[in-house]
C-alpha cells in the first residue's frame, strides 16, 4: 500500500483521479488539495463521490506522499513540482511544464517562460516504459497527443508514411470545468466548433514524439463537439508505398500487440467504447486512391488521455500490475 | 465461484450485465444467449466488451449455470423461466413477468394472458431482502418503479403522505436497443416527450410495493429527455403534516442507514453523479405553503434500474457481499 | 413604418429580438444598445446576424423610437423604464419588474425594493389582448408563466380544476448568455436539474393571472434539462368533475378559437414543433383513475416565452397585424 | 403565382420544402406525395406544419404543377423525373440520379444501373447560375458536395491549392427520417463515429465541380456528429504558394462578392449561426508552417444542403428574387 497526493482535485482530472484510485487495492489517497475548496468535503464538489471522508487540503506544504500528481494547470505545475521532488516524492506531472525535450518549444507555444527545467520522462508508456519504470518525474501526455501519437506511431515507426493530416474532436470536458462562453451549454451543444487550428499546443508534443522515429510533416486541428468525454482523432497519412486495409491493420495489430491498453479493433473507433476506461482503441486503415490511408483512434480524454494514464504510469513506476485499477472496459451506451 | 447465464445478451442490460459482471470476482459467466447474433463475438454487438472471448449462444436449452438473468422482452420470459427453475438453476428475471401479486393486474395493463405464475420475490433489496436471499426467482422491478419507490417509501412507512404525483424523466436507452422513430436521433435530440401518461405499465408496480405499508393515491407519468442513461424521479407528495426539509431529510437519512446503495444527498441529486453506477441518490425535500414536498431520486435506469439491481440481488442469493462487483461510485462529469 | 429600440441587446432575447424584426415589414430597428459591446457590430456578437450594419449603443440616453424593448435584468428595467415613458415612448419590459399588480409580492420573491411602481399591463395577449392595444407600458410574461398560464387556463376559467402540480422542463438558453457551472456543458449535458422547486419566482406570476378567474392551490417546479430552446410543461390538474380526453380537448378548442398562436394540437406536443416560432402547443388531455388531468404545453422561451410574445404584443400596441413579423411555422427536427 | 409540386414529401428535405415555401410569396404548394402516409393530412407527419390543410397524395401522376421538386432516393428519381418533364413540368431533383456528367461514375459509385440518362444542370448557383435559369431539370446538389465545393472553389479557381483533404461533421438528419441503429439516440448521442471514410457516394461529385476549373488530387471522409442540423466541412489544402491569413480571406471575399447566400466571415464559422437558413459562412484561412490552410465552411445541411437550396434554383428558374423565401437569418443559440 502506498500513499498518494492529488494537488488541484477540484477539477475533472481530480476528479477522476479519485473515482480511478478508489477502485485501486495498492494505493491510499492521502491528501487532496484544492485553494478554491480548501476544507470542504469532497463530496461537495464532486457529486458522484459521496463516499469518501477526504476534505480539501489547502496545499501539500505539510504533507508527504509517496506519490503525487500535479493536476495544475500549465505554469503552476512548475512552481510547486521541484519542492515535492526536493521532498522525496515521486510525480506525475499531468500539466504541459515537462512534457518538452526542448525548453524553448515549450515557451514558444506556451508563451511562459520556464523557470526550472527538470529531467522528466514523457509518459506514453506504448513508447516510454522502461523509462517510467525508473523515473521520479513523469509527464503525463496532453489529451490530443495521446490519441494522435498512437494513431500515427506504427506507421512512423515503419516509415511508411511521414506526411500526416490530423482532425481532432473533442468533447467539453477537455476544457476544464471552469465556465467559459465557449463551454456555455447553447453555445456548443449542436455545434462544432474548429479552434486553434494550426496553433494548438498539442502539435508539438505529437512532433516530438513522432519524430523519435522518423522525421514527419504533420499538421494538427482540433475541433470542440458537442460530447462530454471522449477524443476521436482522425489521421489522414499520405502513405508511401501501395498497402491495402487488411494489411495495415496487421502492421497495427503486431506493433501493439501485448499493449495492455491499445485495441486494435475490426469496426469503427466510437467513443462509446471506450467511455471511462483506460482503453485506445484504433481501427478503420482504409485508404483511397490518393494513397491516403485513415486511422481513427479513440479515447477518454479524461482517463487514457489524463488521469488514468496518470495511474497508469503510477503504476508502471511503483512496480504494479500496469492494469491495477484500470482493468474494466467502457461504458457503452 | 458460480457459473452465471445471460439470456437476452444483445440488448443494453445484457450488455451491463456482462460489463459489470466482468468485474466481479465470485461470478463467471459461462453463457450469453442471442438469437439475432447467435454465434458472432459479443465483441461484435457490445463494441466496449473487446476483451472476452464469449460468443453468442442460440439458447440455453443445453447449458447450465447456477444463476441466471433472464434479460428477455415482457411474454418471452414466462416461455423460459420455468423450464430453467426446473432445472434446478435459479433465475433473476428483469421482465415483468413475475413482478405482479396479482396476476389480473399484470395481464390488464401489460395486455397478455400469463401462461404461468410462479411465486416469486420483488427484487427490490430495500424491501425483500430476507425473501430474496431464500427464492429461486427473483422478479428485478422495473427502473422506473425503482426510482419511484424509493423517493416515496419512507413518506408511505411513516404515513407522512398518501396523495402523489410522480413526473420522471428517462434517459433513452431505457427504451431499449432497437431504433423506433421515438428514439430517432433527431426527433428526440432537443426534444422532451411525455409518453404513456396516465397508463404507464410501471404505475401499478409503483403501487403494489407501497400499498404493503399504507394505501396510496398515486399517479405516474414518465417522460423522455436526450439523455443516454439516467431516471430522474421528481415526486410531489401532498403532506399529512407539517413537517420542514430539515425533517425530511432527516427522516430519509435514517430510513435509509445502512443501506449499502441508497445515498440521501446535501445537494440536488443529479443524474451523472449515478452513472454507470448502482447508487440511488435522493434529496431536495423541499415543501411549499401547499404543504407540498418535493423528493427528488437519481438512478441510472440500466444499472440500479435494471442490470446492477439483478447483480445486487444475484449477491444476497447467493450469500455474498451484497456490494460485490458494483462496489464503485457514478461516472462525472 | 414605426421606429423600435432594444436596450440589452447582446443576450439572447435581445437576439432573438433583432432577427425576427428583421423578418417584419412595418419596423425597422433604429438602436440596439449593450453596456459591455458598445461600439461594436452586431455580428461580432450575434453570429447568425451577419447582414446587419447595426452596431450596439452604450445606451438610449439620447435616442428616440417609437417603442423600447427593455430586454434588461430584474432590477435594471426598473432604472430605465419610467424615463423612457416620461420622453413618450411606448415600453415593452421584458423583465419582471412589472408584471405584479401586488408590489409586495415582487419585492418578496424578487427581493429587490422596488423603485418606482407603475401601472403596466400583463402582455399575455390570451388574456389581455384589449389593455395591451392601449398600454404604453406593457409587461412581458416570464417564460415558465407563458406556457404554465396558457396548459391551465381553460380549467380554471371554467372551474373544472383547482389544484396543480406544475412540473417544467427548460431549455438552458432560459438561464441567458452569462456562462455559470450549471450551464456549463459537461454539467448539463446528460443531465436533469430540479432547480428552485418550490421557490422560483414564476409561481406568484403564474398563481395571480389564473387567480383572476377563480383561487387556485398551484405548486409549480422547474427542471433544467439538455435542450438549447423550450420549455415543456406538464400540468397535473386534479379535475373537479368526471371529464374524459376528447371532453377536454374540446373545451381547449373552443376556449382558444381564433387565437393566432395557441394550437390544440392531436398527438403530444413536443419542442421541435415550435422551435423558433412563436406558437404553443398545447396536448395529451389524458385523465387516470385519480381524475387527474394531463395538460402539457410546449412553447420556444424566447420567441413565445420572451421575444416573439414581445412583437406580439407591438403589434397589437400599434394596430398591426397580430401575426405580423411571426407569421412561420416551428422548425422540425 | 406558380404552383409547386413535392415528391416525397414526408421525410425532412420534404418538410423543409413545406416550412420554407409557407414563407415564399410567389409560389403555392399544391400537392405533396407520399406512398407511406398517402391520405392523411401533412400536419400528422409534420408536427410543425399545424396550420396546412394538404394532405399527402399518392403520387403526381394526374397532377399538374410548374415546378416539382422530387425529394425522392437515389434510384427512385429517374423513375419518375423522365415523365414529370415530358408532361411540360420542369424539376428540381433533390436525389444524386442527375448529378454527374460522365454516367459511369454515378453507376460506379451508387451501384444502380442508369435507366434514363438527361441533361440536366448542376444546381450550385455560385458555379451554374445561367444555365439554372434556362433548365428544365436541375440536379440540386449533395449536402456534403455544398459545403465542401463552396470552401475550395476560390483556391481551386484562383489555382492556389490542388490537394485537399476534407473532413466533413454531419448532423444526424443528414441520414434522413429513417430509424437505423447508426442513428438510435443512445448510439450517436455523445459518440462521433467516422463513415465511408474513403467511398462516400459526394467524393466524385465534389470532384466533378472542382475539376472544372483545375484538375484537383482531393480525398473525402464524413463524420456523424451528435447535432441535428449542420454540416461543418474542415478542408485543409496544401497551397502553391505562400500566403498570409488575410490575403486569402480577402480573396475569398473577392470571389463571393455579390453572392446572396455566401458570408465569408470574420470569426470562426458555426453551426448555429446559419441553423434554419439557407446561409453557407466560410472563414478560419488559417496556414501553418507546412503551407496547409484551412478553410472552415458551415451550412444547414437541409437548407443550403438540399431543400433551400432548391428553392433558390427555382427562384433562378422562374425569374424570382434570388432570395425569396430565403431572406431570413440562422438560428442562434
Amino acid at each position: 500500500m502506498i500513499s498518494a497526493g492529488i494537488i488541484g482535485a477540484s477539477g475533472y482530472t481530480g476528479g477522476e483521479l479519485l473515482r480511478l484510485l478508489d477502485n485501486h487495492s495498492r494505493v491510499e489517497v492521502v491528501a487532496a488539495t484544492s485553494r478554491q475548496y480548501s476544507g470542504l468535503p469532497v463530496s461537495r464538489v464532486h457529486p458522484h463521490l459521496q463516499d469518501t471522508d477526504l476534505k480539501f487540503e489547502e496545499s501539500m506544504e505539510k504533507m508527504d506522499a509517496d506519490i503525487v500528481f500535479t493536476a495544475t494547470p500549465h505554469g503552476a505545475s512548475m512552481k510547486i513540482v521541484p519542492d515535492l521532488l526536493e521532498r522525496g516524492m515521486r510525480v506525475v506531472d499531468l500539466s504541459g511544464d515537462y512534457r518538452f525535450q526542448n525548453i524553448r518549444t515549450y515557451e514558444e507555444w506556451y508563451g511562459i517562460k520556464h523557470e526550472k527545467p527538470l529531467e522528466a520522462v514523457y509518459g506514453l508508456p506504448e513508447i516510454h516504459r522502461e523509462e517510467i519504470a525508473s523515473a521520479d518525474l513523469v509527464a503525463n501526455p496532453g489529451c490530443f497527443p495521446t490519441g494522435a501519437i498512437l494513431a500515427c506511431l506504427p506507421l512512423v515507426y515503419e516509415k511508411l508514411a511521414d506526411t500526416f493530416i490530423i482532425d481532432s474532436k473533442t468533447g467539453v470536458s477537455g476544457a476544464g470545468v471552469k465556465p467559459t462562453p465557449l463551454t456555455h451549454y447553447p453555445e456548443c451543444s449542436d455545434n462544432v466548433t474548429a479552434y486553434n487550428v494550426t496553433r494548438h499546443r498539442h502539435t508539438p508534443e505529437i512532433r516530438q514524439e513522432l519524430s523519435r522515429f522518423n522525421p514527419v510533416r504533420l499538421s494538427f486541428t482540433p475541433h470542440l463537439v458537442p460530447v462530454t468525454r471522449g477524443i476521436l482523432t482522425t489521421a489522414h497519412a499520405f502513405l508511401n508505398e501501395d498497402l491495402r486495409q487488411d494489411e495495415l491493420r496487421e502492421i497495427f495489430r503486431g506493433f501493439y500487440d501485448g499493449e495492455p491498453f491499445v485495441r486494435v479493433v475490426d469496426g469503427m473507433p466510437v467513443l462509446s467504447a471506450v467511455r471511462g476506461s483506460n482503453f485506445c482503441h484504433i481501427g478503420c486503415f482504409e485508404v483511397d486512391d490518393n494513397q491516403r490511408a485513415v486511422i481513427v483512434s479513440a479515447i477518454d480524454n479524461l482517463v487514457k488521455g489524463a488521469s488514468g494514464q496518470a495511474i497508469q504510469n503510477m503504476n508502471i513506476m511503483c512496480g504494479f500490475s500496469e492494469v491495477e485499477g484500470l482493468d474494466f472496459p467502457g461504458m457503452h451506451p
